[in-house]
């Protein structure tokens, strides 16, 4: 399927039919997000993939109510960086010294970079940059899914405190900022399911050269 | 171009060429972004397109002095919503009752439903969520690019004051948040055309059913 038709087919789905995914579907998913493009390549965000149903219940009962958390046949989690530290940037820059084959003293000049652009922020601003990093992944995520027709549900409205405890992340560099529900949409329940998608006009969406 | 060649195929081009993308090219990458995935459906930012080269050269004078901004084809600058006000909501009820052919009376639980959520959160928190809502677009665009091919750069690291004065957003409500730049690689003058993408390990970016 096309971008275009994969995001006009794709919708937040309200209820799915507890469908397993088969992971030959699964894993362009899953390598689409990591491939998805990041600021500085750092990718600050990890992604907790949960097909236990037992867990599933647990989120549901605790951090997220939502019929889609059990109905799903994968959650994924996108958990951000709490803080980033200059030993997370020494750890990227000897992981691209030995993916392009390099002397890490060739890169001092990127670190340097990576580092004093940590240095010039709070970690409160840093950890909201690192979610929109994660975000960028969700996007790329809820593309993958619909071009691979698998419904997909972007969720934000859950006890982030009781998701971290849940995955046990509260004790981690790691916070929960969104969830990516992946499934297959029940169509006699959902509301949703045959509503027109509603954007906002081009005219409107697009201001040209101001 | 598939999604996964794709996103191998796209990196974050330090030096375009100066070439026009057609708009048949820049047509579908702007319609994917607008049809790009939103919470609730709000899309609470705005996409500004610049094709004029003076006001290319005066965002590289006064915002941003990276090469790409003058050596790009078109610049896609993100902005987002300052602040979210009761209004909008509104307005997009109001939107979604004339798409969907029904009575405003209908969307009430709904209406009450997004109402509660910009009460519950400070307008400081909003417009982080706005522009995160951006980066799920800014996202999109990247990959939409990358399927016809044309080159893009995401770029934060510009004065975003400058950047809303040259635009004249700063007597609007919204705040330019990130540029996607469109165009050519210059293949002669980007040291990182041919290097490699470096991504953490699928067994380091994702963590099973924790």
């Amino acid at each position: 399927m096309g971008l275009l038709n994969a995001l006009s087919w794709r919708y937040a789905t309200k209820r799915m039919n507890g469908q397993k995914v088969p992971s030959e579907k699964v894993e362009p998913i899953l390598e689409s997000i990591r491939l998805s493009a990041s600021s500085f390549g750092l990718q600050p965000y990890r992604v907790i993939v949960v097909d236990d149903p037992a867990l599933k219940a647990k989120i549901h009962e605790s951090a997220c109510q939502q019929p889609q958390i059990v109905e799903a046949s994968h959650l994924l989690v996108f958990a951000s960086w709490k803080t980033i530290t200059p030993e997370h940037i020494d750890s990227y820059i000897s992981l691209v010294a030995k993916e392009r084959n390099m002397p890490v003293e060739e890169l001092a000049q990127f670190d340097g970079m990576l580092k004093d652009f940590l240095a010039s922020r709070t970690q409160e601003r840093l950890s909201a940059w690192a979610t929109r990093q994660a975000y960028i992944g969700l996007g790329t995520g809820l593309i993958a899914a619909a071009m691979e027709q698998i419904d997909a549900t972007p969720m934000e409205g859950f006890n982030t405190t009781e998701m971290d405890k849940v995955l046990g992340l509260d004790k981690t560099n790691l916070q929960s900022v969104a969830i990516l529900a992946l499934g297959y949409r029940d169509t006699a329940n959902d509301y949703l399911v045959n509503q027109k998608k509603v954007r906002v006009s081009k005219e409107e969406f697009f201001i040209y050269n101001r």
